[in-house]
């Protein structure tokens, strides 16, 4: 299958241009970028009037079956939100209630741009089969998963990373929640786990000064020196939010080669804080981005998260000259791919063909200049006409091809809906 | 003419609900809303098909031809944005400039459902020109503009006067740009020809700390003290930003009757600071919500703006159960339209037939369940499909009647912009 997308202006990140050109993929490769002798025969010829083409986001942060919970309850206290609302809401989904969730998640997603994204659920088995069945690309979390579960051993986790295929579309990470729902012995048994198994671990780290301070009067270390300690990052690590981290957190962070992802409209939504994005920037730190969970967010969209990034970090240091488009534009797509170690994130011969189309011919990329800029200020997901993962069009023009329809998603996803607030 | 919406979710601000059925409008009048006995013959009948008609929004702070600036100079500092790169292209702006840049701000405007907006520019007379020929809704500053101006003056604001004719589509307003741009004798001036023509006021008012620290300093009062011993507040005015407020400063505002104007997204792109909604919502003051231009924002979406209040409000106070989905829709549809004293704002009978229709039929919107708060945190301004003021569609699935083409109005501002950079 050879596809070619001809008259496009390419985001080229490294040099911060947009190049006028065409991209062929052939498979899953984008095996030529830019001008280039174009071949007699393609499966099929994309002209794209002059839009921008630009790799698909990497969503570095999602409970994806989440959707199932947009809306559920907002507006109220935290603990009215969590404890009230959400997590017994949670524990009535079955396996096929988080299959539908995912799904309405992953056409969310592919309407958005995102062409890949990290996953912490449960009801593996289940998220592992809408992912496969849609074609998106994803690194699925295991293990110690949402909260403090007697299931969390070695063996369980085994058991999951079987079920997680390890091919180019979907990679296990192994996820341990929090340090405030996982106890030490359980992210040890992790993190011996990961060693054995030569897997990636992920974390929410850092979220609320409540967690900081809590871990400070438990045990007179921050999150960051207790994961330290542990040996939590000797392997490769993605913490999520990292919000409230001090200089020396970061330090650390730097030297154990650490990722992180931010995660703005469910940290201000949430009232967790706003992420040192500067400072994370200047030590060097690999930052990502992600939407986090429908329920605190609450879409699936990167370009609202791209302009908070941009802008957050302005107003919380008080200067409007850092954190620039296309710093962010880079954190929400090849730094993700790099935390999640993926092949992808940036249009260039020999990556995966992850690419989404925007269409530029609207009011708000007008006048048509500085358009890196208009992405990241102006844009919004619905600029995206078309998302290719790996090769193949997931998305066109108001068109799904994810192997469920919208109807069904839909119909499903009000149904489970109906069943979680009515019980 | 009449025009019936038929099956519709209609949304009553009021009671915070989405009642089904249908709304009739004669003219530029809402006649009927809800269930009611339909007339055999309608000029045209729209089935809404289950989506969601609400009141347009009113944007209250907009200098709209600023569309022209769009991402001209981001991530820069404050002083190189303004003064080496905003101002100086502003001085080179025609008013055939102004008329086309302000042609593609209302072009935005109406795609995103904004039925309304309160305009402060200059060159009028091409203002005036572009908002009467398009149909949408405008009060219109006059007067001390922009800048220190020679031509500050009551004699010249009287002429500017009886260019915006006060018809029930524009409507005037004395724009005193802000305290450190207008002397106090222009201010008082400025007054005094409100006075005399019966006229409302708006300003910039506490946008920066260095404003109010610079007016603490030359006078040993907070601006709001200083305005309001100047007799400003004696008339129906509103402040735009209204972000550094002290308690008093909210006494005197609330005492004076006083409607504030909050501008999330170009506070925090230009680090001027969190508005505190919470605490203007506890003392009863009136808050709308705008825009402000695209230079500094970089895009004319009330959906934006609703998530920033919402969310920013809370994160700023460390509280998540402040500042409701449904507070900040009032925000940005029936306060705003009494704020500039239109009537409406609202879809009742007897109101003005400024209308939208939300698409829900997208992922975004699913489960379709507590679609207010979906709509809120959720929404996107992609997700208008149809836009009416005065009973007029301006925009519907992608067509414009606005009076100039999408390609007239897409060309002349690219060549606008090209004459801006290299002059």
């Amino acid at each position: 299958m050879r596809i070619l997308f001809k008259n496009a202006k390419i985001l080229d990140l490294e040099n911060g241009l947009l190049i006028n050109g065409a991209v062929e993929i052939e498979n899953e490769i984008i095996t030529n970028v830019g001008e280039f002798n174009l071949s007699p025969n393609y499966d099929r010829e994309i002209d794209c009037l002059g839009n921008i083409l630009m790799p698909g986001f990497v969503n570095t942060h999602c409970h994806t079956p989440m959707t199932l919970l947009r809306s559920f309850k907002d507006d109220a206290t935290l603990n009215e939100w969590l404890f009230d609302n959400i997590l017994p809401a949670e524990g009535k989904l079955s396996p096929s209630d988080v299959y539908w969730g995912q799904y309405l998640g992953i056409m969310e997603s592919v309407r958005a741009g995102i062409t890949t994204f990290e996953e912490g659920y449960f009801h593996n088995p289940a998220v592992c089969k809408a992912i496969e069945k849609s074609g998106i690309r994803a690194r699925i979390g295991l293990g110690p998963a949402m909260r403090k579960m007697d299931i969390t051993n070695i063996e369980y986790m085994g058991n999951e990373a079987k079920i997680i295929k390890n091919n180019s579309l979907i990679k296990p990470v192994c996820f341990v929640h929090s340090i405030y729902t996982i106890n030490q012995q359980a992210i040890e048994e992790s993190i011996e786990f990961t060693n054995q198994a030569n897997m990636p671990l992920s974390i929410h780290l850092a979220e609320t000064e409540k967690e900081v301070l809590g871990c400070k009067k438990e045990r007179n270390k921050t999150p960051v020196e207790y994961l330290n300690e542990l040996g939590f990052f000797n392997k490769q690590c993605l913490c999520y939010h990292s919000i409230h981290l001090n200089d020396s957190d970061m330090n650390i962070l730097k030297e154990k080669n650490v990722s992180v992802t931010t995660c703005p409209s469910s940290n201000i939504k949430l009232a967790s804080g706003i992420a040192p994005i500067y400072k994370l920037q200047q030590k060097g730190i690999n930052i990502t981005i992600g939407t986090d969970g429908v329920a605190s967010n609450n879409s699936l969209d990167m370009f609202k998260e791209m302009f908070l990034v941009a802008t957050l970090s302005k107003v919380s240091i008080n200067r409007t000259d850092v954190v620039s488009a296309l710093d962010v534009l880079k954190m929400a797509t090849i730094n993700g791919a790099k935390a999640l170690d993926f092949n992808s994130g940036e249009i260039k011969a020999g990556k995966q063909a992850d690419i989404i189309l925007i269409d530029i011919n609207q009011p708000h990329y007008y006048p048509q200049d500085n358009l890196i800029s208009h992405l990241v200020y102006a844009g919004k997901s619905s600029d995206v006409y078309l998302t290719m993962v790996n090769g193949k069009i997931l998305y066109e023009n108001g068109k799904y091809n994810i192997g469920e329809t919208p109807i069904d998603i839909y119909n499903n996803c009000n149904e489970i809906r109906k069943k979680l607030k009515n019980s």
